[in-house]
Formats: structure tokens, C-alpha cells, sequence
């Protein structure tokens, strides 16, 4: 090795106590992946200590620059930094607990076990995306309150799986198109994966992409500071996004292991941590930091502090502080139930037939008066989702005045960009895809929920009601996939009034996300009091006979209508039929079993969705019938599939009376 | 107008034919998208009468040339093109019936509706990936048999939407990097997508980026035949894949509404339909093509014909002849069942201890000597799903000698590149990834099972018994939400005989994809007669106590060794408990009722599985309990995950004891 001046020996030190300590978690832990901290630990140190804009003892202050690691598994790399720079709530107790039940060293990153962790990565290209959702709300809250109270970097440390994901096209074009150029990509560019060589499965010349989307493109060698610190000056100094792609050996110091595959995600082995340790210079025992290396970082981690007190004063005298606040705080909740509930009264008056994709609309009409938290998009399919509303404003290249983001069909990108957005803070963030295509965005669907955001998908042409478009079009098994995942809330309103109450429902959660499932076909108004939010309780019961059920009818969303129809039918027989509306299972299974009970009753259930079965058995009981789909829809009108499908009122007085008559 | 020659002339009127077709059937449907169709007629007119190798009245021919419309929702484009060329099975009456219930003319491309479609298309970006699988098949094929019975092209025509889903940088940077010299995009490059200009959305230079994936490129005037006709001559002689970006008027031909979004996905009117007539210089009425012009469009179907007849005669004398008609029918099944019959005897004799991965590289490794129609592959987790067996070589870029794809982090780009191999003909894909990034490509695998293709999902890592990578990479949703997907088999093996069993009911299917949802954990071989394929039930009992059943219990995979555990606890209590294995639900919905009852049984019932409850409730009944996941995982060593949520033995036990003394 060449001779090293102080400072740099210095930064080298510095990093080498980012490698011990991956090393020596994975080591105790048996399991992790040290190749990536080692390997990015020169460049994770340089951005730490000479870039990024934090003050360690304030994890939360608004004005920060977010760091995410998209390569998520190199969590080690964020843990060891957190330790190092003395973050709250990550001790060195907490490195040795690495993978560990109940400690906050999750194998892989995990938003909310650990201050400082803005959010969940792990799947891999996830980061990167939601990443550029943070950029876009940088600037979005920057328009509102001005930039001397928002004005920060996003900084992405990505990998190799990173960039082929498909998902990372979605986010690149976008961040490109937008110019966020407060978004710097610092690309781990090591030729690894997990098979080997990357040039087992591509040939991508990664900066001519990003380049060919916009972006500000350089390379260097990862190992050398100066170089990594004049790229990120560059980068920052560029009006386009930038991505570095820093050329790394994986495992850097593990002089038997770096550079090849097998250091990526396995321990070192005893004897290889001993080799490291002497190729590095490193004779500390594991998980001992020399206090002069350990001084030095807790300095770095306190460098932001004076600009964060500048930041707090610039704040307490500005005119938009009150704002700026209340707007953090994200209370849409309460901006938005009094002008929704006078909505409620009248629709009931007004009893449009409109599908359920229009109510929405008129619903974010007025939610979209009521508080400018809400931020709107739809993955190019603006005028079939009904998600702009008057006056929103686009959001554009150079303009974040906007509300309203089009995202280009990028339904995974927009679910990720949605859940930056959130995270970000104060925003409430909507977009709108089919139901169908919730499927390409699945992925960030999970996150949202795995996260607890309070993310809205606004999900239309949800069944066979869609018609012509066919089955490549037609959910049938979407409900129960996404109801499938837990913390999400599966909203199917009926009419314009439920589906008024399930945006106040989803705006309301502070912890879970929510989707819509909403009619292309119209639906009548149903006939019920609006004084509550009936579908607060997830079930109600819509009409009760007198004198008792024969039997009980349950259906969600434009299958009420079908469910009232045939109830009509089934006492033109004298059979006493409740009906019963369903729009969000999730609230519904939360509510005592005294009401669940009352609700769903001791007679036989007929349950009626223009979807799959499965998960409604869970409802239904032994004694029972379902009116549903069995299989892939068809392309022909609306009218033609509900008939051939069977999903009609006539099937549900049939199933009805085939019960009761084998009670 | 400038004035065209005769032969010019000639080529607008067949592109005309087309624009009229398409508008005159989405009128009459009174829905549909004439924009595509009536934009790109003139590119689609010089690919199918200048280079498209095929024969109309053939359309299985196996070396006939693919045709891909990507951007599905301009469907009638292909049915006009089929219905001018000749082929069966697209008669005027078809279009006329477009997206009429029980037509060919779905409102998308179906699969099996109509020959000559080659893939269903519709969801965006999928035709483009699953063209990549069919070039890639093509050149398997023809290294397996000769260029002189296989050589033939893929052509894809893609839209703005295909380029900016995300899948499309999986494609690309795959079909680059295996320079597929053979597929050629045509890419309808109209500046429109739904919401309005692309400019909204995307700034990319999209020649830029397909030649960093390694493309050829070129820009044409998509209205210039000539221009055209160059260009795709220039493509195929290249030797890396091409796009040529085709520059067009969305709805050209329409005077009112060229260039807009408005032409996209509604009918013209009335009106503008008059006016358009009269632009294009197109007289006839709805549906009628002048003979002169049907002609030319009938002999440019028969084009191929002698070239056809002279392939018959190349196959017919070629040694390869019968090998390659075996090929073709692609029956691995008989191939496999012996000796996996055997090996299900060794492993009875062996009781191993081992993952249901490494079960599935075990019965791999018989399945891919017995038969070479196997096509392997991972997504970048080769060494973690096993899925790579001794001999089998890897495809790489001018050799496609060998049997395993290295797709890289791809995903979704994998399965739809799986549905493009099945498509081709012949071979039987697999591909690995955990089963928590099934997320990533469930719209491919919603693909697989509409198109009811043979392509088998290796799933690995399917619970929390994955440990340390935590909630991220531990699926809890996914087997419920796969379930609800129609037309997939869903297998969840408890040992390595009902592993080498699932896989052969997996490769014997003809119409349905499955999914093998394998352990990350060791799991013992379980004590069974081994003569007859038992999985091939879906659940059968493995355990039946003697003296009849205090309680049945239900559990899959590697829950099936807790249920056993459960059920011995039980026993020295007295409680006579039976245990069913339930490896795959869809062919246990499939058996008689009386079998079915004979399973279950009338005792109260107990179902175990790591994962969320949803669908259970089908197989439990009103007097049960479920043992398995309420939310997401995290991260801890597997035997801590299982006690922490409850997943155990003792759980069971006092599950059904709590069931029994409530009766």
C-alpha cells in the first residue's frame, strides 16, 4: 500500500471501523452480508463526514438530508454508521445483537426500529424509488414553505441488483424528467452479484442510461476520498439528478473474499476476519472502535448541529412556521370529516347513479378543498381513475407548485415514489392505476404496509364490470390478494356516500395504508342513514326484515346493488333476506364479535363479489353459498359478463332458497 | 398530398384497409383504441408484406417469424392484419364482432382465441419481455436442432407505455446482453400516451438508452414505407437486437383527432369517421375492402408459403426430424415418471433431512438428466433456490448451448421470459427467486396462468423459516394471494418425496402453470407409502389415528412436521388426532366430494401453516382454530421466529384441545 497523508490515514481508519464492525455482526450473528459495508465504507465515510447535512442527536429535524440505502442488505454499512455517528437508539450492545429478536439491527434496514432509518429497504430497487418520492416532496414542500426552511439532498447508496430491477428504470425517468437535482445516486459498482460476475446477466453501460434519462453521470474509484468528495461536490453543483458509479472491490479488506460473490452475503469465517484484520491495520478486538477513531466520528456526527440551530431560528421567526408545523403534524383527518360528512348528506339527497370511480372523484373535490396535504397522481390513467380535481396543478420540471403528479406508466414507481412522499412527511399522497395493474406495483404495496404509511391507491375498473377490455384486464383476484396483506385496509365502498366515508377512513389512519376499489359501471345510492360513518365498522347491515332472517346476503361494492335486487327478489317469495354491506373486511374483523355477530346473524349466508372466493369463507360459515367468479373474466359489455358469470340478482335468490330449503 | 407512385399507392391502401377496419370495428363496439392501429398501419403493412416470414394458412409453422403487438389495447391492428392476410379463424364477422362476448376479437390479443395470436398482450411491457423469451427460445431451439430448421425473427411493436414500465429495462438489458440479433422493435413512437403529451411524464431519449443495453437504434418517419422498409433491413442485419424508433401521428388519418390523446381509447364518432374516410380517400363502406386491395393483402399471407413447403422438405430429411417432432409435443412427463418414481423409493429408504430446496435440486437433478426440454434458471439466487444442476451449462451471449439462464435481479423480466420460452414451443421453463418477489412479477405470473402455459415457479425461502433477512424477505401473504390467482397450482411440499412429487405434477401439466413454495429450513422425510404419487390428491392423510378422530389437523410444507408433533403431543394425552398434508389446494378443490370429506373428516379441525390465515377458513369450518402468521415477520433466527409467533407443537395441541372441550 502507498503511504497515506494524516487526514487521509484518517479517513481510512474511519472506514476500517465500518468493515470491523460488519464483519465482526455478521460474524456473532452468523449470518449477513459484509461484502457491501466493506466495499462502500471509503465512500459511506466521505459522504457522512464531509457531506451530508444531519445532526446526529436530531434525527428528525425536518431539514436533513435523507440517506437511503437501497442495497438494503448491507445494513450493517447504516447500523455501524448510526453507532459511530451517535444516533439515538443504536449502541454498540445493539451491533452485537445484529439479526437479533426484538433489537433494532433488523437484517435488513427496517423504518421505524431505529431513529434515523427513513426507510424500510431490502427489495431490492425499492430504496432507490422511494428515494426519488423523498426528492419530489424535498421540492414539493420547498414551493410551499420556501427554501430557507426546505432545502436538502436525497443521497442513494444502490447496487448492482439495484439498477437491473425494472423498477429503477421507472425511477430514473421520472427523477429525470423532474430534474430533482438535490438527488444524488451513488452506485456501489462492483461487478458482484449474488451468482457472480454481473456480466453473467448484463451488459449495461449504467451511465450512458442515466445519461440517456437526463441525469449527470461520473465515475470514480470508490476506495480513493478525494476522488468520491470531488464527485459529490460535482454532483451537488449539477442542476440534473447525479449518479456516481464508484468503481468498489465487494469485501474490501477481506484479502481471501473481496472481490468475489461468496463475501457478499455469508460471514467471513474466523480466519478470514483475521487475515482482514491484518490487511486492514485493524488490531482491534471485535466491536472495539480506538477512541480517537470513535471521537472523530461522533464529531462528524454533531458537524450539522450549528446549521441545524440556524435552521430552528430561521423557523421560530419565519411567518410560515405556524404553517410549517400543522402542515408536519399531517392531521388531514380533521381538515377533511366536516365538509365530508355535509358530502354524505347530499349525495343522500341527490341519489346519483355514478360509478364509484366518479364518486371518488367528487369525494377528492372536496377533500382536495379542504386541505392541500394531499398530493394526487395517477400512473397515466388520469381521465379513467378520476383522480384530478379542479385546480390541482401539475406538477412539473422546475415547478413543484402543483398537486397533482403524473407518473407516467409507472404503477411500481408511483406506489414507491408515493411511499417517499410520505415518508418524507406532512404529505398524504393518492395515485390511481386499475385494480388489475395493483399487481406491477405489488411490491411497494407491501412496503407501504410493512411501513405503516398512510398511502391511498386508488384502484378503479375493479372487476368484470369493466367489460370489453377483457381479462387482462378484469381483477378477480385481486381483493383477496391485497386483503391477503396485513396492515393494508381494502376499501370497496358501494355508492357515492361509502365511498365518501372510506376516503375519510383512509385519511385517517396514521399507520396503515389504504386502497379503493372502485367501479368503472354506475351504482345507485343506497338507502341508509348518513348521520355516521357507517363504514367505520367495516360491515353493516343495509336493510333488516322484519320479523326475523331466513336468510343473510353479503356483499361489497357494485354487488350490493345485485344483493338488494335479490332480496327484492326473495320476498316477492316470502323469504325474509338481510342484506348486508361489506366495504372493508379489515375494520370489520376489528370490531367486537358482539357486533360482528349481530351483523352477519345465525341464518344461512349467500355472499356475493364479482371476484374470487377464496377468504370469504371466513364470513360465510358451513351453511352457505357464494355468487362469484371462478376463474379469468371475458371481453364483452358489463352487462353480458355479469350474466354469463352468473352474478346476478336471480343466482342470489337461487342460492338463497337453496339454502333455506336445506336447513 | 404529394403524389405516390403506384406501388406507394398501393402499400397506403393496404394501410388504409387497416385504419378503416379499425375504426369502423372499435365504432360499431362503441368502445376500443383506434389510435395505435390507425398510427402504425403503415409500419405493420410493410413488416407483413415486405419481411414477415409465415404462412397464413399455417400459422403453426415452427419456424415461422413471431409477431408481438406489445401495446395490446391496438388489438386491431393484429385482428385486421389477420383477417387481410388470410388467416383461419378471423373472418369479417369477427370483426365486426369486436369485443363482442365469445369473438375471437377480444378487446386485448388472447392467447388461443384466434391463430396467429402468439401471446396474449395487454398488460404494458409484457409483450416486449415475452418476446425477449421467444428470441431467446429460438436460438435453444435452433442450437439444439440447426439454423436450417430454426431461424426466424421476432418482431414487437411497443408503445410509449410498453418503454416506461419498468419491465422494459429487464427486457432490453437481458436481450442486449444475450445479443438476440433476431428481435427487432418496432416502437410506435407517437409522442401520446393516455393522460396527454409523453412530455408529462418522461424526458428519456429512448435510442440513447436501448444502445446502452447494447441495441441497435435507429429513428424513421413511421408514415414512410420506404423509410421503413430500410430500416428494418438495416435491423436485420445487424448483429445485435434493434429498435427502430418509428416516428407517427397517434390516429393518423383522422382529421379532427390526429395527434391527440382523445384518438387513443374511444371510438372516432359518427362524424369524425366521415371526415376521416374522406382524408384517407377511403369511399368504401364499414367493414368493406375493395378486392383489389384484399388481393394484395391475401397473397402477401401466402408470401410464405414456398419458403414453408421448403422447410417441410428441409425437416423431413433432416436427421433431426424425429427428435425435433418429440421436441415440439414437449412431453417431459413421460420422460421424468419413472425415474422420479424412483426417487421418491431412495428418499423413502434415505429420510433425509434436508430443505424442500435442496429436495427440489435433488429431484432437479433427476428431472433435467431425463429430459433436456428443462430450461433452468434464477433470478440472481442460483446458490439459494438450487435450481441449477450438474451438466447444465449456461446461456450466454452466442452460445446458447447450454440449459440455465442467469436472468439476473429480474424478476419479472424472468417470468415473462419463462411465458415467451413455454410459447416458443417445446421446452419446459422454470425459474427461481424467493417467494416473497413473486410480488415483483406476479404480472407475468397472472400471465402464466391466463395464457395456461407450462411454466413452474421455484419459490424458496417461503416463511418466517427463512430467519434473519426479516419481514422484507419473509412472505406471510403471498401463498393466500397466489392461491386466489385462477389457473395456478400452488404446491407446498413437506419433505423431499412430496417435493419430487409435486414437481412431476407440475412438468405433467399442459395448460396450467404451478409454483413450488420450497423451505429455507431442514425438514425431515416423512413416514408414507411412497407407490402412487400422493400430492397428486392436493392433501391426503398422512397420519389417521386409530379408533377414529378427536380432532383433524390441516398443514402444508414445513408446517406438516410441527402438525406431526402436535398430533404425538396430543396422543399421550389421549386425544386421537389425525394429520392431513395438504401440499396443493387447487387439486384437492378438484377431487370428488366424497374423498374430500374422507380427508377431512367431521372432528373439529386444526389448520398450521406459517402464513396469513386468509383462505383457510375453506378447509376449517365453523369448529376450528388456525395456528400461523396475523401480520408481517421479522427478523431473528427461524427457531426463535416459530416460538415467538406461536407456530409450534404445543400450539397445536392446545388449539385442538381448547376445539375438542368446546364441543
Amino acid at each position: 500500500m502507498f503511504e497515506l497523508t494524516e487526514a487521509a490515514a484518517d479517513t481510512r481508519n474511519c472506514a476500517n471501523a465500518i468493515r470491523a464492525l460488519a464483519m465482526d455482526a455478521v460474524e456473532k450473528a452468523k449470518s449477513g452480508h459484509p461484502g457491501m459495508p466493506m466495499g462502500m465504507a471509503d465512500v459511506a465515510t466521505v459522504l457522512f463526514q464531509r457531506f451530508m447535512k444531519f445532526d446526529a442527536a436530531e434525527p428528525t429535524w425536518p431539514d436533513r438530508d435523507r440517506f437511503v440505502l437501497s442495497a438494503g442488505h448491507g445494513s450493517m454499512l447504516l447500523y455501524a454508521l448510526h453507532y459511530l455517528l451517535g444516533y439515538p437508539g443504536m449502541s454498540r450492545a445493539d451491533l452485537e445483537n445484529f439479526r437479533q429478536f426484538g433489537a433494532p439491527t433488523a437484517g435488513h434496514p427496517e423504518y421505524g426500529h431505529a431513529p434515523g432509518v427513513e426507510t424500510t429497504t431490502g427489495p431490492l430497487g425499492q430504496g432507490l424509488a422511494t428515494a426519488v418520492g423523498m426528492a419530489i416532496a424535498e421540492r414539493l414542500t420547498a414551493a410551499r414553505f420556501g427554501d430557507d426552511l426546505v432545502d436538502h439532498n436525497t443521497y442513494v447508496i444502490a447496487g448492482d441488483g439495484c439498477l437491473m430491477e425494472g423498477l429503477s428504470h421507472e425511477a430514473i425517468d421520472l427523477a429525470g424528467h423532474l430534474k430533482l437535482s438535490r438527488l444524488i445516486v451513488l452506485w456501489d459498482d462492483n461487478s458482484i452479484s449474488i451468482d457472480g460476475p454481473t456480466d453473467l446477466a448484463t451488459s449495461m453501460d449504467q451511465c450512458a442510461r442515466f445519461a440517456a434519462a437526463g441525469w449527470h453521470t461520473q465515475r470514480v474509484d470508490g476506495h480513493d476520498p478525494e476522488a468520491v468528495t470531488a464527485a459529490i461536490a460535482a454532483a451537488k453543483a449539477d442542476p440534473r439528478p447525479s449518479m456516481i458509479a464508484c468503481r468498489t472491490v465487494i469485501g474490501y479488506g477481506s484479502p481471501g473474499k473481496q472481490g468475489k460473490e461468496s463475501v457478499h452475503g455469508a460471514p467471513l469465517g474466523e480466519a478470514e476476519i483475521v487475515a482482514a484484520r491484518a490487511a486492514l491495520d485493524w488490531p482491534h478486538t471485535p466491536f472495539d472502535v480506538p477512541e480517537a477513531i470513535l471521537a472523530t466520528w461522533r464529531s462528524a456526527g454533531r458537524r450539522g448541529a450549528s446549521a441545524r440551530e440556524d435552521w430552528e431560528k430561521r423557523r421560530a421567526a419565519s411567518p410560515k412556521a405556524r404553517a410549517f408545523e400543522t402542515f408536519l403534524k399531517g392531521d388531514v383527518a380533521a381538515e377533511v370529516a366536516g365538509p365530508l360528512a355535509e358530502f354524505r348528506v347530499k349525495m343522500a339527497a341527490e341519489k346519483p347513479k355514478i360509478a364509484t370511480r366518479k364518486s371518488s372523484e367528487m369525494a377528492l373535490g372536496v377533500i382536495n378543498e379542504a386541505t392541500g396535504a394531499t398530493i394526487g397522481g395517477s400512473a397515466d390513467l388520469t381521465h379513467s381513475n378520476f383522480t384530478i380535481t379542479k385546480g390541482m396543478g401539475s406538477v412539473r420540471p422546475g415547478d413543484f407548485s402543483g398537486r397533482y403528479i403524473h407518473y407516467g406508466v409507472r404503477e411500481f414507481g408511483m406506489a414507491a415514489a408515493m411511499n417517499g412522499i410520505a415518508l418524507h412527511g406532512g404529505f398524504a399522497p393518492y395515485g390511481g392505476t386499475f385494480l388489475v395493474f395493483s399487481d406491477y406495483a405489488r411490491g411497494a404495496i407491501r412496503l407501504s404496509a410493512l411501513m405503516g404509511l398512510r398511502v391511498v391507491y386508488v384502484l378503479t375498473h375493479d372487476s368484470i364490470g369493466l367489460g370489453e377490455d377483457g381479462p387482462t384486464h378484469q381483477p378477480v383476484e385481486h381483493l383477496a390478494s391485497l386483503r391477503a396483506l396485513p396492515n393494508l385496509l381494502v376499501f370497496r365502498p358501494a355508492d357515492a356516500i361509502e365511498t365518501a366515508e372510506c376516503w375519510e377512513l383512509a385519511l385517517a389512519q396514521s399507520a396503515t395504508p389504504s386502497m379503493l376499489s372502485l367501479s368503472r359501471q354506475n351504482l345507485p345510492t343506497l338507502e341508509r342513514p348518513v348521520t355516521e360513518n357507517l363504514s367505520a365498522r367495516g360491515a353493516y347491515v343495509l336493510r333488516e326484515p322484519a320479523g326475523g332472517r331466513d336468510v343473510t346476503i353479503l356483499a361489497t361494492g357494485s354487488e350490493v346493488e345485485i344483493a338488494l335486487a335479490g332480496a327484492d327478489l326473495l320476498a316477492a317469495k316470502g323469504v325474509k333476506a338481510a342484506v348486508v354491506s361489506m366495504p372493508c373486511w379489515e375494520l370489520f374483523e376489528a370490531q367486537p364479535a358482539s357486533y360482528r355477530s349481530q351483523v352477519l346473524g345465525t341464518a344461512p349466508r349467500v355472499g356475493v363479489e364479482a371476484a374470487v372466493r377464496l377468504g370469504w369463507d371466513r364470513w360465510l360459515g358451513d351453511n352457505s353459498a357464494f355468487i362469484g367468479m371462478s376463474g379469468f373474466g371475458a371481453s364483452a359489455p358489463a352487462a353480458a359478463l355479469y350474466k354469463h358469470f352468473g352474478i346476478t340478482a336471480e343466482a342470489v335468490a337461487e342460492a338463497a332458497t337453496g339454502l333455506i330449503g336445506a336447513r
